[in-house]
Order: C-alpha cells, then sequence, then structure tokens
C-alpha cells in the first residue's frame, strides 16, 4: 500500500543540489509515491518559521500522507530524528520542534530514528529523513522505524495577553509574500488593530475596503491580519515579525 | 477518467504555507492526478503577466488536463470565480482576465463558481478554485460546477500599429530572466528594431551573432525579443515593460 | 514501460512560462510519467554550477530515471545535442560539458540528437531536448534518437596540487544556501585549512564545534566545506568562487 503522497518542506533553496538527492533517495526507495513540493524556501534554518507552515497543512493532506520537514540547524549535533504518526499521517524530521502542530494530537506517536554510521553528519535530510520517509510511504509500520521516544520538543505559537483594560496585546507572528502581517489574534469580525502608530479597523472582506486602504480581517489562517487591498501592508507599515499589536474591541 | 495533471500556476511564492494548503486540497480530492508547479513566482497580482504565461503553456498540455490559476487581487470582492473548458482543457481561476486565451476559442464554456459561505475571503485558491480544479480532474462535469457565465473579462495582448512610414510601433511585453525583452511584434526574419536609442539588426539564431553582441530575433513563443548572445539585454540597455519598439523593415 | 520518473535541472527561473512549456510537451508525450523538479535555479546560463549538480544526483535516482538538463548558452549555435544512456539512467541536454558526470562512465553511450526544422532556434529544452526525454521515458531505445555523438565535451572538476611542502592547494567549487564554501579537497577528518587569512580547524560533525565558530568539515558530497554552525561562512569571510584553499595536515 503506497502513501498517496510524500510532502517536501526544506530551508534547502532549490539552487543547490540538495532538494535533488533526497528526491532521488525517495524515488529510489519509494518508486511510484508521488513527491510534492511545498516549500523549500523556508528562511535558513529557520525552526519557527516552519512550524507556523507546518501548522497550515499537515492535516489537509489525506490519511497516510508521509510529511517529510527538513529544516535543521542542529544536524551533526544531539539532537534526535524523529518519525510521527498523528491523526493519520507521518511526519519525519528533527526534534527540534518544528513537526509540533503534529505532536498535540491525543494519538500521536512518535519514534527516534536510528542514525547509520555512514550517515553525513551534515546532510540527515538525504542520509536519515528521506529513507524513513520512503519506509514509512512504502507501508513500513512506525514502529520499525525505531524506539519511542517520549520527550519529544513542543513549541507552541505565542499567546496574545488580556490586559486589565480590556485590550488584547499579541504579535507579528509572520509576513507573508503579499506584505500582510499575520498577528497571534484570533478571527474577529470587529473592533480595531493597533500597530505601528495607527489603529487600523477590521473588516470581513476586501470588498469593504478601498484599493490601497489599510484594514485588519481574519486571514486564511484564522488569524487577524493587517493587510493593504491591492497593497503591500508590511513595506507600508514597516512591519516587522515579532511587532506588537493591540486588539481594541468595538464600541457597542 | 482522472485527469492527466493538474497544473498551477499562482503569485502566492513557495515561502509561505499557501501553496502547500492548496496542494493538500488537490490531494484529498482528487488522490492519484499528478500536480504540476508550472510557477508560484508570478510577480503579486500581476495579472497581465499570469496571462502572457497562460498563453504560452495552455494548450501544450494533453487533452483532459486542468489548468489552477491562482492571480487574484480581486478576492473578497464581486468579482466572479469560473471554470472554462476549452479546446478540451479546462481551467479554474478568478473572471479578471487571466483566463483570457483560453476564452477566445470558438468552444469555450464558461460558468461561474458557487462560493460556499465557508470558504475564507482571501483564499479562493484553496477553499473555491482548488475544489473546482480537483472535481473536474476526477471527471465532473463543468456544467454541475456553476450556471452559465457570458460575460467574462476578456484581456488582450496590445497589438502594434502600423504607421504612415511603413513602421510598426510596438511594446516591450515583458522581459524574461535572460534579460531577453519579448516585444509584440510578431516574428521577423530580417530588418532592424529601434529600441532605447539603438537600432538592433534581427537575426535568425544566436549563432548569427557574436558572444556579447546586441540583436533581434524572433524568440520561442513567436514574437521579436531584444537578446545578448550569453548576456542580459535589458540590464545593457535598461529595458522596462511597455517600453516603445519601432521595427523597420530591411532596404531590398 | 514507463520510466520511473524524468527530472528537470535547468536555468529558467519559474516565474517565466519556460519551464510550463517543457513540462507541457512531456506531460504530452510521456503521459503518467512523474516529472521531478531538481531546481529551475541554476544561475543563468553557468553550465559549471550545473555540472556540480548532475554530479551529485544523476546516479541516486534508480535505474530507467531519465535526466533532463538545459542550462544552454550556446542554443542555436552549432553545439551539439545529446542523450547519454549511462550506468541505466538516461540524460538529455546540450552537449556543451553540463552532462559530464554521466560521460565518464565506462558504459556511456552518446548519440546526437536531430534539431527539426521547426525547432525554435531559442529553445530547444521545449522543442529537442523535451520531446527526447519523452521518446527515451516511453521506452524507445537510445539508438533510435541519433547517431552515435563519439567526441562529447567532457569537463572535469579542477585538483588541487601538492606542493613540496606537503600542504595541498585548491579551490573553492561553490557556495550554498547557508552560506557554506565547499571545496575541492577531498574528504579529511583532521587538520586545518588556511582560507582568505583565516586558519580554520577540521572537525568531524557540527557538534564539535559552538554555535557559531568558523569550522571546516567534511561535506556530504564528499569535500571539505568551510562552514560556521548556524551560521554562514561566505558572508562572513566574504568568500566566493575559485577563491585558493590551503590545507595543512594536523601535526601528529
Amino acid at each position: 500500500m503506497l502513501a498517496p503522497a510524500i510532502t517536501l518542506l526544506t530551508d534547502f533553496g532549490t539552487a543547490d543540489g540538495y532538494v535533488a538527492e533526497v528526491k532521488g533517495v525517495l524515488t529510489a526507495l519509494a518508486t511510484g509515491v508521488p513527491l510534492l513540493d511545498l516549500s523549500h524556501d523556508v528562511p535558513p534554518q529557520d525552526v519557527a518559521f516552519a512550524r507556523l507552515t507546518v501548522a497550515r497543512y499537515w492535516r489537509r493532506f489525506p490519511v497516510g500522507t508521509v510529511h517529510l520537514v527538513v529544516v535543521d540547524p542542529g544536524v551533526g549535533t544531539a539532537r534526535a530524528a524523529i518519525a510521527v504518526e498523528s491523526e493519520g499521517r507521518f511526519l519525519v524530521g528533527p526534534d527540534n520542534g518544528v513537526l509540533s502542530p503534529a505532536l498535540f494530537a491525543l494519538d500521536a506517536r512518535i519514534v527516534a530514528l536510528g542514525v547509520d554510521a555512514a550517515a553525513s553528519p551534515t546532510f540527515h535530510g538525504r542520509d536519515v529523513f528521506a529513507p524513513a520517509a520512503a519506509r514509512l510511504a512504502t507501508g513500513t509500520p512506525l514502529d520499525l522505524l525505531g524506539e519511542l521516544h517520549a520527550d519529544a520538543v513542543r513549541l507552541r505559537t505565542p499567546q496574545p495577553r488580556r490586559m486589565p483594560d480590556g485590550t488584547l496585546h499579541g504579535e507579528i507572528l509572520t509576513i507573508d509574500r503579499f506584505g500582510n502581517a499575520i498577528t497571534n489574534l484570533a478571527a474577529r469580525d470587529e473592533g480595531a488593530v493597533q500597530v505601528a502608530g495607527h489603529s487600523v479597523r477590521i473588516v470581513r472582506t476586501y470588498g469593504e475596503a478601498a484599493p490601497g486602504e489599510l484594514v485588519a480581517l481574519t486571514g486564511s489562517g484564522g488569524f487577524v491580519e493587517i493587510a493593504v487591498r491591492e497593497g503591500h501592508a508590511a513595506a507600508r507599515l514597516r512591519l516587522a515579525r515579532g511587532q506588537p499589536v493591540v486588539l481594541t474591541t468595538a464600541l457597542r
């Protein structure tokens, strides 16, 4: 029984041959399983960024899918290499928190992968993670890949804080290609967001904004984001990751 | 009967998780249909650029292919979401002209897609277009996806103008990665092109040019392009989209 | 008998529609064969860079794989178009040395592809190489694609020179996305590398280095590389391709 797909998320970029080598291993060991590039453009060694990306996609794929995630600043150090089965999906990657979104599920099971002496100490993506992903994709049960690993690193998205005056203090988690600044404030239909000295009203759709208008609205991941219709909010307001945002509820 | 492929053209970039989410939906709803990335690097919200790209590829794929095209500055406004069947291929995307190359075929049929209330108002790529593409790729007839949509937006490439002196006045449509400036002048084997104060002779192949020489020749899309053999014409002449070019016929 | 995959390595970038057109041809002529992007971000017309990339991956894919490699500054000149069968894999591309890693195998067989009069003189990737790759991927024997081509261009990685004082003088071959400078010095476990005025000790794994420490170690391709743990060596030392490096053996 072959997996419906092996997905790839890495910070390798595509100019170098690293992605090519990983795909060679996967094609050799899991011939016939579709390989799907999700991104190779995670900022280099940016585990937090990759974790947020994994949160967006891992459960949208069908049961049986194998997610290979290699953002691994600790390669060649003592950090463990792990494989996870969670809600019917499989994930393979370093034990640095990047797989956290799948680790909080009640049925999540985690094993530590063995690292062969012949594995390159700088390229576990090719020599440790890809072979494990291929085995899972071709039907090897998780338990045969390694010993149970109890204490995996689990990272959480920072939560906004409720203040005595009723405002909610959060932060910008990430800025996307369109210049939208995605915050950690949960979905809202009304009120305003204070950011970088501006008060930005919350709308429900871009259709409620004029072209070029600065607004806040609930993005597709369920968080409030600061945006400019047909424009680039981050460039206009010089927004950056980690910058504070304050939600003020609308007067009723 | 599964489609030979679903192709993806977007302006999402690949660093963010948006492409990943779309692929999750497609894999879940159209398991077994190959997904082919064409580009996710369309300049953000650049409908004109994407339209020229669609023109290059949509008919090269075999009958039954589903082309998903999401360059959608109007997401969340009143613009329609459409699916098209044209010369045996299917296309899905916003009704903003980006699918125009397929809309001029005599047999083109267009339907307006319904937008579910649960669809994110900022991400129709995931919640409207991908599900429609998956249905077409798994054999659902076009007519079951929505009502006929008669008045779709159709954009055309600007045509060069013939002047009384016999010259043809056109413009630069796009500049490619190699620095070639692609014009809207139809294929020519002789004559010269005036551009940015230079008179550039037309050759048939790079073999007729010296390395580093500035020439004009018919590009692979059937239009005259300004190029430097083994060099970068746009950087050398500071060329940009929309810049005028004039074709002067060779003396006989 | 379909190939397990057709891989694509080009310098086309993905913003333009060139990759899309090539995939259209491949999908039309070799329906059902998976297409795998290896990279489209080879620096434009950089044959040497692409050759090093091909060396990393061509043999990792299973027997029967077809590797399409289009980095082709000489398109439209007299350079030949070739297809190669080597150790059970097939490679298709221009005869400019980019396929060299596969040409040194004892069983390598090379044919020159015919170029149809209708082929665009600027886009052999679409009109010459992709159709040949599709034929190989669908079972056409190599010999039916063209005449034997005896004198293909073969390029080699520059070799380090052994000096009378026992040092080995090499150079930086390439710099990867992580800022690691990959040299042409073969794998070492001890000693030091002199580069850009620094003496850098050789370690076996990143685990032996402190975060931020400059070290040399054997990279995943079997060559010594200059690296900074969790940092960017090339930026810190201003390293560039071709820069000299000297290996000094450790005192015993």
